[in-house]
């Protein structure tokens, strides 16, 4: 059997732009936001998960600059580091992900945490002015914050926060917006992970559709 | 502020599975399916995600068993590659992702088709006996069901295919499901993606929980 489908992909991401544009409620957007909304809609598959996010204010526009000043993405997991589009980032920026790293069990047990929360000790040389993507472990976000509470901790340009699941993602991510670390940009409640969040990063770095 | 969170890595994954089967509808499911249906509402956050999985009978026993005989798997993005966790692995599988070899745009002109689905040309050598997980492109699973009506074209031993999206994803998903060339598992309609794709390989791969 013959099979008839779109096979061009510019063809392809502006129908499914164009099908999230016409069903989701994307009012209470900035422009700059809904672009980012959008993007993660359609990673997700799933209109309605716009109602469940929320940004700082400006925080597309810091999070832009700080990419095309150069910042670092630091990731907590490969899956969001290998989803990010090289060629819409800015500055050859890098992406940077420790989870693999071989210090890191030690880390975990050093801190009685997890090796994705521990992993994030290997970044404070890369955190300043850093775009932060968190899209797998709350664990991770938890510990940023932590590791934030520490006046003397450098701080990052943006913070995605987008961990997902059912133990912790909902309340780290009610953490993090009630600390503002930095300007974020989180989902609320369960929904999140790798692709959403890797959305979001490939929406901020590039204004292209 | 002090946080307050669980650190340890095995009692998040137990109160995750426990809150899943509390909420989650699975009783249409073998013992088998059940197992990694949870994995894949894990990783999606989302209850209800039950309703929209389809297994062909036997799906889990056929791709456990072709892992166990070394079944290589065959995926269409580095998200869903990246996912895999070797240690689950029963054989030390090959995990295989060939979207970025530098053939594959000259063979997306070639066959008019995007990068995503050409790149399933460069399976042919490892397609028999494998399993196949598709996460992203709606391309790539109708491209591997074209190249699956040649009748003279390996066999992989299961496909899952949960592409996701607004074009092409569902359409392509019902035409896995009604051409079935090897025992398959599919998630209707727009929602899937790479955590979708990587919980259920994790899943069939390891009964551990």
């Amino acid at each position: 059997m013959p099979y008839h489908y779109q096979t061009d992909g510019a063809a392809i991401y502006a129908q499914s732009f164009a099908t999230i544009r016409a069903e989701a409620d994307l009012a209470r957007f900035t422009p700059d936001e809904e672009r980012v909304a959008v993007r993660m809609i359609h990673a997700a598959g799933l209109v309605g998960l716009e109602a469940h996010l929320r940004f700082s204010l400006g925080l597309v526009a810091t999070a832009r600059a700080a990419l095309e000043a150069g910042a670092p993405i630091l990731c907590d997991a490969r899956m969001v580091s290998e989803g990010i589009t090289r060629a819409r980032l800015p500055a050859g920026n890098a992406v940077i992900a420790t989870l693999h790293e071989p210090e890191v069990p030690a880390l975990a047990a050093r801190h009685k945490t997890t090796r994705s929360a521990a992993a994030l000790e290997l970044w404070r040389p890369w955190l300043k002015g850093s775009v932060v993507a968190i899209g797998n472990a709350p664990t991770a976000l938890f510990h940023l914050l932590e590791m934030l509470e520490d006046a003397t901790c450098p701080r990052p340009a943006a913070i995605i926060g987008c961990p997902v699941g059912f133990v912790g993602a909902r309340e780290s991510k009610d953490a993090l917006w009630a600390a503002q670390p930095a300007p974020c940009l989180m989902v609320e409640g369960r929904l999140g992970g790798s692709a959403i969040t890797v959305a979001a990063v490939n929406a901020i770095a590039s204004s292209a559709e």
